[in-house]
């Protein structure tokens, strides 16, 4: 990995072993030589498995494979297969043929069906996928199945990303206590209308797998599909979450697990953005007012992607003229005159000028700051959207330009 | 100016006066100090003029007056006035205050009325516009006004241009011969879904102004809007075309005079995208065999505005992957199966996969071009859409991350 990003947090959080899951990860050296590229999870039978994915009309093999499965039952066990280095996109018929022979290999070796193996692949787009490299390592893999391997799996699973991501939450419910453990990659490619990135949610509570769907597709909407680094939308992007039910502790309807399962999420989602490619400050975009929930959204997203607003950020210049351009841009209905922008609680903008009270030292001081909070009243509704985002530097360049070359 | 665009013309084009209309400028020291930052052009009494305009909702107040204006009669004449460097864009009521001072004292200083004075501002957003610089040297201006000071308006109206933008026709018409001569300004802030930045189109041709503006309004549709720097929407975009009749030539359906009138606006609009804010390649998006027109739109709008493909192209990287992660995210109906990618004549991709004969030098020596052409045929009808942008550098960070501070 590269420098670590400034916005990275302190370090990788604890993970507990989740009960009914165990972990291992190997060299199979598909791209990266120096470092583990492939991660196993094996699922103990009965575990629910839910699942979203990138709505791209030229998404991988790996992709449409798993949402063709998501649905199906897993009495008699399952198993995540995730590599590193090569995404398995765009590589015609031969990428189905290579799904083919993981989740054949993984089915046998590991004793589950085969429509329970998922994988995924992110890594370079167009190159066949060498997938003779990864049944070789499957046998090792089996064998070193553990409970605590998700920190490795982390690890294994990261591309361009400058740290592993990780997050943890214990949650008393009525019921009982459960453990919810996630890991994501992801800091390049990355846009809202979609799944996500690659993200693994392991919990040991006992839910079923159509109310875990559903809560896992309305909290994405609130998390993974709220963040944005550069409007580029993978082709990979999968979430898979996964109920073990090992500790007995049914978690239907649960307030708690549901905003644990947020936590986790959102700080999975948070994670992606502070990773953002050539990332230097964290930024919150917090649209209020707006004449309908879809019309938030919009001037959200044309902030958070706007290119110009992003360079002022990262220029450190309290450029608020740039917020006007991407709400004027956005579609949605603004009017000049009931407008408020703020940095932080540094009133800027509003009845269509810059605010009385305002000063260019205020806002440049504000801007100096890693973690800002741009906040947008349209002063017309109730609609109200937030969006996470980060700025665009001369690192962004330099990763971008020189990737593949 | 900073240093010239290395996809600039090799030499600013030698416009010839247009009959009916007399230019000039002056240093009203708006911003810029140490350069001409206002223009007036004056037009004869029976001039048609058309528009077309940003339709950003937080436009600016000189956009939101000539739009309240264009439909009017000029057979009193009229009369364009822009400045420079401060865009009177989120100023408040004092916006129009300035364009009401600015009309007044145009429409007396010329002998025109006041509601055939159109005005633009560009530059800065959200700072009042010191006008009273810009009356103090409208005496001075009227006196300057020649035939032949069109030249020196494009330097005029520039902001972080790095060369003046004008174009010139001689068109044979059945009827006889008319001129056609444009400036255009804009640099960054560059997006489709709206009129352009800024530009002024003269030509001595008779033609009625309703037949004028949709004949403009229909070459817009596939020039200004087709170009894309940075998928930001400025907030002053404005396009005028005035035509004097002062030749005596009608041109009212003449073909010849159309395609001149396309090739000037087509000429004009990729120099702005030639002076897109640190670009150093000019590129062509050519997507054909979409199911619609409009699908090929959104493919050939996602793969210009996409920045890893923009900044794949600046590292002169055939990352072919990247165009197909655009196509996907675009919404538009893709069949992986179908998809042909070209880098100019270097086929690259078909039938769901890289071309047999493709290799990769043969793309990297194509992507060490100047010029660039990508094409994409989907394979699934009959829809097709040209767009022409730039690559994303290092110079775009450094312009944008520095513009105010």
């Amino acid at each position: 990995m590269t420098q670590k990003s400034p916005l990275a947090p302190a370090e990788f959080p604890n993970l507990p072993p989740v009960a009914g899951v165990r972990f291992a990860t190997a060299r199979a050296g598909v791209k990266y030589k120096d470092r583990p590229d492939v991660m196993l999870a094996v699922l103990d039978p009965g575990t629910s498995v839910a699942g979203v994915f990138t709505t791209s009309s030229t998404r991988s093999a790996a992709v449409l494979d798993c949402q063709a499965k998501i649905d199906g039952s897993s009495l008699q066990g399952s198993a995540i297969l995730v590599n590193s280095g090569n995404s398995n996109a765009f590589t015609g018929s031969r990428g189905q043929a290579s799904v083919d022979a993981i989740t054949d290999a993984v089915a046998s070796t590991c004793g589950v069906p085969k429509d329970r193996v998922f994988t995924s692949s992110t890594g370079v787009i167009g190159e066949p996928l060498p997938h003779d490299k990864i049944l070789a390592c499957l046998d090792d893999l089996s064998a070193a199945l553990s409970d605590d391997g998700l920190a490795d799996a982390a690890t294994a699973i990261c591309t361009t990303d400058t740290f592993p991501k990780g997050s943890h939450q214990t949650v008393q419910t009525p019921a009982g206590t459960v453990q919810i453990c996630g890991i994501a990659k992801g800091s390049g490619m990355i846009a809202p209308d979609m799944a996500t990135m690659l993200v693994y949610i392991f919990t040991d509570a006992q839910i079923e797998r159509s109310a875990l769907q559903v809560l896992v597709s309305d909290l994405n909407a609130k998390t993974f599909n709220c963040i944005t680094v550069d409007s580029d939308t993978s082709t990979s992007d999968t979430l898979l979450c996964a109920a073990t039910g090992a500790s007995g502790v049914d978690v239907a309807g649960s307030e708690e697990f549901s905003n644990a399962l947020h936590a986790t999420m959102l700080d999975l989602a948070h994670q992606v953005v502070r990773d953002g490619e050539g990332a230097t400050k964290f930024i919150e975009v917090a649209v209020t007012g707006a004449k309908s929930q879809a019309d938030a959204r919009k001037v959200a997203t044309a902030i958070a992607n706007s290119p110009l607003v992003k360079t002022a950020i990262a220029g450190e210049d309290p450029n608020w003229g740039r917020v006007v351009m991407a709400i004027g841009k956005s579609g949605a209905a603004a009017d000049r005159d009931t407008l408020t922008i703020k940095f932080g609680d540094v009133l800027v903008a509003e009845k269509g000028w810059v605010a009385e009270t305002y000063t260019e030292e205020a806002g440049a001081d504000y801007m100096q700051n890693t973690e800002l909070v741009v906040s947008v009243d349209l002063g017309l509704g109730d609609g109200n959207a937030t969006m996470w985002t980060c700025d665009l530097t001369h690192g962004y360049i330099t990763i971008n330009a020189d990737y593949r070359s």
